[in-house]
């Protein structure tokens, strides 16, 4: 039967989350922004923080420390913690990390959760995962990756360059996607590996990342027969076991963003003056509200039927298809309306509205940009129309 | 917990409905497009056949001999009757007999519910709903009310004229918005009241109700203490409770058209060519599909959830008028990618999409033109963030 | 030198051509409403009023009894004569005569002229303009052509059916394009060819066509080798000749709709009332006034670039389809917002708008697609940067 | 007559500017990007470079050391300049200089031209336009300046605060709007005036002024007589006479950021592959460069009409109002089509798209938000229609 109830469980978390973020994350963005190079202390103090609030690691099993939430709880979670850049990272549930732990704990072994699962999921390391390529390697097109692993001995011997390898400066480990001769597998590369080579620091749009967006070399990397993720061959399966989880709490995280930002401008309209009015009494800042407040109620129900999907053991890769392409394209608008919204003061770095724009762009791109998706969405629905026509 | 399955019985009855509405509504839209007078007849022979298929008057209890369903699961049956303009006239949950039934079940009298909601809920009689007045009358902004109801003995003399009074001609009788010393208060009107006149059937964009969209005049209409419906005074609140559900259900009923239109419009790009390929491989194609599924998404969603407030005795204006803005916005667009995918013979009306753009434009404009509902969102989310600040 | 001043003598030509529209055109509107078949007669005398009001046939040279305009005048004409559906009938400047007298007095033979073109010219007969096939023959492909002419003795025989062939009802004659041994011809075939055959009037959304949109039997129709248009062979180039001042002049036309449109939605936001305002205080009122007065003037501007481009004897096909693609989705945009505007009124008949919403919304498809376009002018415009970066 | 040729003089000098733009200027934007404090001594030495290339200060007279250009033709250079964020500074036309040198050159007297316009014209100093106000001053709505100037024997004393004032660090001299009881007033301020104090530099999301965007304190502003710029009590006179050409001059440069962005788009589309095609095969990326060509180019003819309209000598309010809202929001469109196109190298900093993109953000605010010029664009029309209807 049809259910919008979160339990009550469920919504006190969420006020608990909402409360960590408003009073304890919040408060120290100013510092991150101003100093930068603090941020990777600042996300340890605000872990600390929030293991004593008891909100860490949502996503991670209450045996290994975590909430134990399931996907429609942390999608409630998330989005409160996604109001601040810093909430996702303070809770132990941001990208790369997030999804890599997903996928380490679908298809690690016992030595590999103990090893690299553990860890993450304590928030005592980072990590990376390896698998876009620049030109003419794998972006979008997942068939064109370049990167080689070679059995070498019992081992093997990685090859090739990966570049937009979000978090990788810094990282205990990257998962690296790489092409053999039985396919596509995911290897487990410790940084300190003589072979794993962080060549270069790309300058971006966006910067909230731990780690930023980093090149990465491969080169002549060696790892052992236990650097096998899961099994041989399987690469592009756990690609796919990774992406749809990955993707939709990206949304989760993003909608946070959306919601503190409307929040925000909010606040300016209601107490700035203009034309004897106060500015929320003209009609074109209420239709920006308006369009802004639907389109969040309208992303926030894909991403909980998409996380109900996902709750069911369903792959959702065409729910958090839709649901990405959506949220992605909303929350640009709903960030860049409420930046209209506060005028000058919105370009202002006075407000963190001008910060949420340069963050949010590349989400339209990151995971898949909203043409590749539109495309295999299109594609999709017409073969299974051609089938039911034929029928 | 939020949940996004229908329960099995309501699967079943919505795949009965969808069958009922291939293999018998839509065969009979044909002779309704070249002989539109035959509308009614035709009407009452789909009700007997819906009768007979244990589809009939999915909102009416079954103690008055309907199905009984709540609203979430009348939105999935709505939605696949709207797949045929007549679809909803066959199973009598058609605008404005399905609000008018859920408003004199409401609050209508014993004696009123057996008068006039019993043949109603029986499809033996059509109503209208008479509150839009001309210029400068009551339109999108209720309180310029101009019809007046005033005390004559016992009962009441009403005057006034009212306009896009939709299914007024034929229908047996009406629910009159007027004005009294004592506040807007709703009368029931009999059709064959001679204060009771038609004045002008109006030419419109759409054709779709039987009925049409009437001009209406109250003239020295007398009517008895007995036509007043629940309380006097209590107009707007009735009206409102009328509201939710009524934009609600129109939501529902249109989606099935968007639906219908963008599987009419797969349907010809996978088999039609064009510069060397199937159109269906033109990624201009696949945009345009990808584009309208995701937006009819969410519009299921929004309807569902907005279904499941009222479901839970919530009055749900805030809801309905989000989910109507995006529904009716979206479905246009969905309609209108449809009839673009088809090309030339999108134009004609060999498709039926032609017709589903003229019938559609006007729910952008009624119920609540979107100008109108996304001030009115705006204005209350703004005050909503003023009173949070204060505090 | 950039110049935005038309000559004084044209804008005293418009602003008679104005008077004109508004005193003799406009009036007549109801009655082909109200009486569709009598379009054709009313057709007539507004073409005798307008040979009295010297305003007749304002491409035609002048020794051919016309007004003799350029491109760039002719921009300022057209649109204003298009504020009626009526006026371009009225002037002798609809489609699909403008294209074919553009035609035949650009390549046709001295007999030709005589024949065809002058009667044309006055307005004593109508044509038509034979290209387009249902599937699977040239639809938005031209190289898919199948209609076939085989010589035959002297002359010819013609087989093949088309579609949407504007105007064929009632036309003198039709210029059809078919396929040879030698490539693609065009053939002038008199409507009293016993091979010519109308075998269907398409129904479609729109209705301003004396003669409607025909289906089109070419049945071994034998012509003389006189029919030829031109030389054999050069269907396309010729196609391509009418092509860019035939769109161009369809954008001008449903230039003066938009301009009307809007027009008459201000007018009514001027004058009704709601919520203790007039609407025109409305800021959405005042948003959707100006979104569609900056459409049209870019449209207008761009319109009068390519009229400049083919004055300058240029094909203009990149400048023309990037106007085209512009004005149509603006002109149906503001059509949109000013049936907005108007509410239930606007829905109504008793304003021309939902007439002109109907009429318009098959220009985003004639002459070319919006996305066919666009996908032309992409592929253009990126060949030509791949050129200018080789070098 | 309606005539689009630049005169070859006119094309000469575009192509002048074009290489100068490509060869002397594009090379230095990266040294600006790594070492933005060495902003102005660049800008030295491309100004010296653009004198000797005989491109310096395009309007100014030809007696003042400049090319003495009308608006036309400035506007086909300024666009060229704008192609990179550095031109127009090189060749002495970026704002607010331009816009200062344009009101002194009106209204400013001898004495006044020679103290602050000649060394201006001359690029020897930089100068401010100091009118914007923080809340409750003024911003969108002129009529709220609070900054005061009270007579003070010969001459005045001023008191207020500043804020978005653009380039005022480093700037030589000050255009400050005050209010006197004689109505409101320009006065030139020295920047070295002990009264004239830059209290902070607004961080902002864009970086390109030279001199930033500084809040300005004028606290008890001793100036004399002779600071009055033109007469007293017409500062919202000249504000006008600015604002026409202030705004459309933003539109040339920043057409120029756009066409660049597109070529950058349109080089990476053409050489990358995906899908086993060059992503400029694509027809989705054709679609957006035809998205982007079309606006351009609808852009450069409205920014050519007003142009015109200035050269006429009229003000132009209207038309650069309405060419400033669909400019604007064209170009901000066009250069996220453009880093779209390029994908997670358009979110990085090797291209120049993400620069582009914070960039022009503010474009959509500054010189009036788009949602003030809608409001004013519809205002003005409505009334317009409300006359005409009344006669």
């Amino acid at each position: 039967m049809l259910d919008f109830s979160p339990s009550p469980e469920t919504e006190a978390l969420v006020a608990r989350t909402r409360q960590f973020v408003e009073e304890v994350v919040i408060p120290r963005e100013a510092e991150v922004a101003s100093e930068p190079h603090r941020l990777e202390s600042i996300r340890g103090e605000l872990q600390q923080a929030a293991r004593e609030a008891e909100l860490f690691a949502p996503r991670v099993p209450r045996d290994h420390g975590g909430l134990g939430l399931n996907w429609r709880d942390s999608a409630l979670v998330f989005e409160t913690a996604g109001r601040s850049l810093l909430g996702p990272q303070a809770l132990n549930c941001a990208a790369p990390d997030e999804g890599n732990m997903h996928l380490l704990h679908a298809v690690g072994s016992a030595a590999q959760q103990a090893r690299y699962y553990a860890p993450l999921a304590r928030g005592q390391v980072r990590s990376a995962f390896a698998m876009t390529e620049p030109a003419p390697g794998a972006g979008s097109d997942p068939s064109m990756l370049s990167t080689r692993a070679e059995r070498d001995g019992d081992g093997w011997v990685i090859n090739g360059d990966k570049w937009f390898i979000s978090g990788a400066d810094g990282a205990a480990f990257a998962i690296c996607m790489a092409r053999t001769d039985d396919g596509p597998t995911m290897f487990l590369v410790d940084a300190d590996n003589p072979g794993f080579e962080i060549t270069a620091l790309t300058p971006t749009l966006d910067h909230a990342f731990p780690g930023g967006h980093c090149e990465v070399r491969f080169a002549d990397c060696k790892v052992g027969a236990d650097a096998v993720l899961g099994e041989i061959g399987k690469g592009y399966d756990y690609a796919q076991l990774r992406l749809g989880p990955g993707r939709l709490t990206h949304c989760m995280r993003w909608l946070g963003i959306a919601g503190r930002a409307l929040d925000i401008a909010m606040d300016y309209v209601n107490q700035r003056e203009s034309f004897k009015k106060r500015l929320a009494q003209h009609q074109e800042m209420q239709r920006l509200v308006a369009e802004s407040a639907i389109e969040m109620h309208a992303s926030r129900l894909m991403i909980w039927q998409a996380a109900w999907c996902l709750d069911r053991g369903e792959k959702a890769l065409h729910e958090t298809s839709m649901t990405k392409v959506f949220v992605a394209e909303a929350v640009n608008r709903v960030v860049d309306r409420a930046l209209q919204m506060c005028g000058a003061r919105g370009i202002s770095e006075y407000l963190p509205l001008a910060n949420f724009y340069r963050e949010i762009r590349g989400f339209r791109i990151y995971d898949g940009a909203t043409e590749v998706h539109r495309a295999s969405i299109g594609i999709r629905l017409l073969r299974e129309a051609a089938k039911r026509s034929d029928t």
